[in-house]
């Protein structure tokens, strides 16, 4: 009698993304003709960078040639690519990682789910509300939490409220927590942190040995060269922080699929003898059990990123998001919308109009103005009155959207 | 304080590869001359097929372009993907799988890692010995047994024994267990399990209420159309099995990552309450949250495995790796050994000569041949004094490595 893993029982029966495509596919069939815009799932629409297509057609080349066939690669990615993550996104802002502190994978959101199997299943695990749900749902199936609370949050986990007071950028905890799960350029509010949140953050986790896994999968979407573009910018970082990055969504790779974490070998944890262990040792050992390697040809695409030309070309895709996210600050803001987010992030997040709850604003969207988004309760209670937006869309798309949203509520 | 998993610290220090490649560059540093042939992890050594490599081209171009681009897919694998192997691998055997029953991943090492994650922890798990490391190690660190015994097992897991007199493949076990790990054709002995002994596998597991994990990583390896491809072929094995299944063996693609698991909706596990539940349930939240679909590239090229020029293509390779495998079996039959496998998958599986230990049977063939291979003891504690050859090698060095051998121990 197999007993299966009966924490799984304890998440809602739906994820957010599915329920949103039932009730646009509910929509379309009782309005075929309707011409629905989908600024809802966070998903790129410009394609591959032309640096990147032609790096990829050459590794399929050398593929299917048996001088440059390659089997089975380093477990933690070519040294072409993660030199290429050393120089362009760490030592070009002042910040030193080895090698082999760098691991390519296959996806940001299999590291945020997979990160937390390296802790022991007693550790105390903070999230902010609302949040990316994955960070959630990983430590409710490892069996970290009890029943989902009448209040829709998990006891056990710990949840840092962002609100408009706090900018959506809450405080440290006063309790204690052992693991604290952070997203800047956030996920879903478009909110960063500044550079003082980060040090205050920085320096709490060191005074009370947290471990923070920073995932900063839309940094590239920081317009302000001032602002930090990894947590390692902040001093004592190295002692405290895994950070998550990914080609998603600075080089269009969502279909693609290549991310990498970092983990200094300087951030320790505690066995149960009360040792002090570095979590390196630990991932390094889950990594190379539990997975095998990025696809050559998504690595040589996802190095050719890092390239003169495919810099050039990205950093042009990621401002005509960017340029997206601005007219649709602007539009909202002018049909009477209080906004957040959208600066340094391709996410605005707006709150909902008389108070309405969040998929109730989804279904007057959708009915009224042909528009997807996606309701903030979705990201946690705190979400509950919000709504997201997302910049990633054609232009015309993008203002055929803010015409009919300006319409409707303006 | 952030626990860590203090299970990690039951593995050995080293996994199988890496010691391996530790002891060879150690050689080829002291005989930087010597021309060392790699007959030791099992990877590919030929190119990808043409039809694939035109596949991936068509796909990156499609990747380059704005109508044809593509984002987030869906998680379970494409249609097109998806169809072709329910057509190919199973309708074509006679067995119906529906489409939602395949969960296309980028390798079956991730997924033979991570499907332990839907059953409890409590769960009693059994594999056999030898035994692929991953089975073992992805238990252990999810904590499912105590520190390793002084024989090289762990207690709490149930050990299967593989051996010549059952031919290295061993009956159920007398002892009650709920999940067991079976692999055929088997990596590393390279036997296979036959008829018969399948069906009496599936009747003892539905008798007994197991869940049958089925590895088929090596099925096209099997050279008699009477022997079954599938577990799905025998009567009752989809109430009680999940089948793993890879592209890298039978397609090149280990450097390239794709794979697949069947989870039929009619196997069950069981709740804390008692309550049947379809595994399918567990395995679609955890693939859909942990994991976001297998690259659209990548895909595409597994599709075009299953194409007519394909599937011509790719079984001239695997005749070739066999022919490999023929060719060794005779040399090291006519070097005096005795050996298993290598009929039906590229693995041949040999009894060391005087009883030497497997390690010191990796130097000698090392020191005196200048032939890598995997000691058996790597696969468990009853693969001491055996060691594992593969087939996967030019033609001139699987020659040159048998005149060699035969040079030594002939």
């Amino acid at each position: 009698m197999a007993r299966i893993n009966e924490h799984y029982a304890k998440l809602p029966a739906s994820y957010l993304f599915p329920e949103i495509g039932r009730r646009v596919r509910t929509y379309q069939a009782a309005h075929p003709d309707a011409r629905v815009i989908r600024l809802g799932i966070g998903d790129v629409t410009e394609p591959l960078a032309p640096a990147i297509v032609a790096a990829m057609h050459a590794a399929v080349d050398e593929m299917g040639t048996r001088e440059t066939f390659r089997g089975y690669g380093p477990e933690q990615g070519y040294d072409f690519l993660v030199e290429a993550i050393r120089d362009n996104d760490y030592k070009a802002r002042g910040v030193e990682i080895a090698a082999d502190e760098i691991f390519v994978s296959d996806g940001s959101k299999c590291d945020s789910g997979n990160v937390q199997e390296i802790f022991a299943l007693t550790a105390k695990i903070a999230v902010t509300d609302p949040v990316y749900p994955v960070y959630v749902d990983s430590n409710v199936m490892a069996g970290r939490t009890p029943a989902v609370g009448t209040d829709g949050r998990y006891p056990g986990l710990t949840y840092l409220v962002g609100s408009e007071q706090n900018g959506f950028q809450p405080e440290p905890p006063a309790s204690p927590v052992d693991v604290v799960y952070l997203c800047s350029p956030n996920n879903p509010t478009g909110t960063v942190v500044m550079c003082a949140q980060f040090q205050s953050w920085v320096t709490w986790a060191r005074k009370n040995d947290v471990v923070i896994l920073f995932d900063a999968a839309y940094e590239s979407y920081i317009s302000d060269p001032a602002l930090p573009r990894s947590i390692y910018e902040i001093d004592g970082a190295r002692e405290c922080a895994l950070e998550l990055r990914s080609f998603s969504k600075r080089a269009g790779f969502t279909g693609v699929r290549c991310a990498f974490m970092v983990v200094p070998k300087t951030v320790m944890g505690t066995g149960a003898d009360g040792a002090r262990v570095p979590l390196h040792a630990l991932w390094s050992r889950r990594h190379t059990t539990k997975f095998n390697g990025a696809s050559y040809v998504v690595q040589k695409g996802a190095a050719a990123a890092y390239s003169p030309e495919g810099l050039l070309q990205t950093n042009a895709q990621i401002a005509f998001y960017m340029e997206n996210a601005r007219l649709l600050r602007e539009g909202l803001t002018a049909a009477g919308f209080t906004i957040f987010g959208g600066v340094h992030a391709p996410y605005i997040w707006l709150r909902t109009r008389n108070n309405a709850t969040s998929w109730d604003f989804f279904d007057r969207l959708l009915n009224e103005a042909q528009v997807v988004g996606t309701p903030g309760a979705g990201f946690g209670p705190a979400g509950e009155g919000y709504f997201r937006l997302s910049a990633f869309n054609s232009r015309a798309n993008v203002e055929e959207a803010i015409g009919r949203i300006r319409k409707v509520f303006g």
